[in-house]
């Protein structure tokens, strides 16, 4: 068997065996296979596709590439959930002490931002001193005492995806459904949770542009957990609008502390609870006949759910609350229209927190956890000329230029767009 | 600009402009784009291709990234030639003589073999004390006196390509179209002759596998030459059977030698014949009533053909006659069937030289000379059993096994294949 081999016959359409992929991935890890190799058979792989069996034995090789995670000590109901990646996407910071309050156990890894899309890991570093790089044992530790804890991705973790992903990333091969996949599930499967909640964003902000797409990638995902023992579900959302009202770092987390006290955005909100909702039923951990609604939302009103943000930030060494820098440049910016908002160019607004220095154009980019906007109108919402549409905090004053981009990214209709959901599907 | 932008285009089966192909192949000359972003694009090109316009742009763009040979100093009408590559193909030996006996100019340049093909500079090699490795100075020098000269490929023509052909060699991206066309025609463009005749074979020994893609890829190359104002012919030959009797690098020489002295094999003679005529008609070098049979095999017929051979190995410091080695094992492989050849497995059989150790695996590996060996018998011939089949040359005694291959490469049927040609169209 050889590289050259592999390639050939993927070039010619023809399916990949588990000992040619296992021979691929092994190689590609221990040098062997080389960069230049490994790039063409990702294209090959882009342009001709995978078989389910394909994209299956390929997260195995990748998960058998690095090290699974012990979480056998860890006591309790394990649950983890994975966003695919919005602007605006505070999801896990309000999801994970609400899961913990709920009595699951929630040992997460989370990524940093890169281009228009947010990543946790930043937002939880915008935090004074809260630390994302833990021990194994710390971590287990806090999981068993706080009930959840939020931490980089290891390296060590499905190693193989760590150098195909940056590969990918310069050599035109990111957006292939195998890849994506297999990458996704390589990870959160090597972690060792009972049940995995996939947040599948689809939109003009997210990766998947369309339902179908989204469903597509949902679907196999799920299979994917099936093949590995994993128990896998997926909710498909909206990323057609920013989520929630604020987008910045430090903001998203303010924004997060606000919907944990009950006080946050309905959709932000809405989210989170139909999650929790996924994992219940699908754990069993309440039984059949409780009105999960009321269960879920009594978690937020009793405190219970903020209380076990506070104490993982605590465990973690950071400290509440979050202060803006006051130094901050405040822009109002309004409506020079009337109508329904029916569009939002959600990728450009996350591009303008790239620009503003909130988030990376490339990976080792450092970047101003202060800076961000908080958007005041959302899809549907009936606006009049010089309604105030964004609040934005940047280090210097906006441009003119800049101020129109805010702007365009608002479209409006003279009907509203009544096809818009918040959640398409749940799978 | 960027790679990975071109590489998205290419795979999303858009049309590169010429900026961006020569972004691309400067760029992968000059280090800063790597070999693995090339490697994706070569795939991409693979599988999505690459219109007329593009594969103009691509030679030109390798033209471009080395050096043009200046052959303005060389008086006369300058014709080259090029194989896509064969088993005994040893037609350059006897063409380039004999088109120098006619009044024309050669100034070549070949290849070593690699795999089952020969390569005309490893049959010069095996003449004692011949020389391939010659400067510009003396190259141009000897083509104004001699009036040929066959030297080494070098490396400073076409820099892009030899790099290019190097990455696509360990891709699995060597069997596309636009690239082989864009390589082949790059190096002949590049050294600077007035008409260049393409001899492209087609059968089980060549790379080109049916009549169809032999013919696509001649008219392709034809229309490299016009976009890049160079007259190109194409001569399509049969590779179902090896070209002549013999194979192995010094039985080729002896072969070559036989043909210019006119008692060498029809086919190879044929061949020369056809493709002198082809530069005649294509330059008005002769009257238009001149009989060029009669006018090309009266060059052989005068001894002139061969003494433009000899003139050409002495200007090059070797000395002929061929001696083969005195202790090489010489087997007699006799037929143990009755029919009409109908097919000869001549991929097999260029691999069987390799085994003998007069081809080459891979690029480094020193070849013997001397060992090869002579079909007796060729396509469309009536055998019995028991008839002289193969005389072989080795250096130790052949194996049941070999003999049985040897046996088994040739096919019998009770009807001659009537189908069958030689030269299939000049174009």
């Amino acid at each position: 068997m050889t590289i050259v081999e592999i390639i050939n016959k993927k070039k010619n359409k023809k399916e990949l065996t588990k000992k040619e992929i296992y021979y691929f991935v092994n190689g590609y890890c221990d040098g062997s296979i080389k960069d230049y190799q490994a790039s063409s058979l990702l294209m090959a792989i882009r342009l001709n596709g995978m078989s389910e069996k394909e994209t299956f034995n390929l997260t195995k090789a990748i998960i058998n590439s690095g090290k699974m995670f012990d979480l056998s000590n860890i006591d309790g109901i394990k649950v983890d959930k994975h966003s695919t990646g919005g602007v605006g996407d505070k999801t896990s910071l309000v999801l994970v002490p609400l899961l913990a309050s709920l009595g699951f156990k929630v040992a997460k890894m989370s990524g940093r931002g890169l281009g228009h899309t947010g990543g946790t890991i930043d937002k939880l570093d915008s935090i004074t001193g809260f630390k994302t790089e833990v021990s194994e044992e710390d971590f287990v530790k806090q999981v068993n005492d706080v009930g959840c804890s939020i931490i980089a991705q290891s390296s060590e973790i499905a190693l193989a995806d760590k150098k195909l992903y940056a590969l990918r990333d310069v050599t035109g091969t990111v957006d292939s459904l195998p890849l994506i996949a297999s990458s996704i599930m390589s990870k959160k499967i090597a972690l060792g949770s009972d049940v995995i909640c996939l947040d599948v964003k689809v939109g003009n902000g997210a990766f998947f542009k369309t339902k179908k797409e989204a469903l597509t990638a949902s679907k196999l995902m799920i299979k994917i957990g099936k093949a590995c023992g994993v128990k896998v579900r997926a909710i498909i959302t909206s990323m057609d609008e920013p989520l929630g009202y604020n987008i910045g770092n430090k903001l998203e987390v303010q924004e997060s502390i606000d919907t944990l006290l009950g006080k946050g955005p309905k959709d932000l909100e809405n989210i989170c609870i139909e999650i929790c909702k996924i994992f219940i039923k699908e754990t069993g951990l309440y039984p059949k006949e409780t009105d999960l609604d009321s269960l879920i939302k009594g978690k937020i009103e009793s405190g219970e759910a903020y209380q076990k943000l506070v104490d993982m930030v605590n465990a973690q060494h950071g400290s509440l609350p979050i202060k803006l820098d006051e130094n901050l440049t405040v822009t109002e910016i309004r409506s020079n229209k009337e109508g329904y908002i029916t569009k939002i160019n959600t990728l450009d607004l996350g591009n303008m927190l790239v620009e503003l220095g909130g988030g990376r154009k490339y990976k080792e980019q450092e970047i101003n956890y202060d800076v961000g906007f908080a958007i005041h109108k959302k899809m549907n919402e009936y606006i009049k000329e010089n309604d105030l549409l964004f609040t934005v905090y940047s280090t210097s004053p906006l441009s003119e230029k800049e101020i129109k981009e805010f702007q365009t990214s608002i479209n409006v209709s003279n009907k509203p767009n009544l096809n818009y959901k918040e959640i398409y599907k749940i799978l």
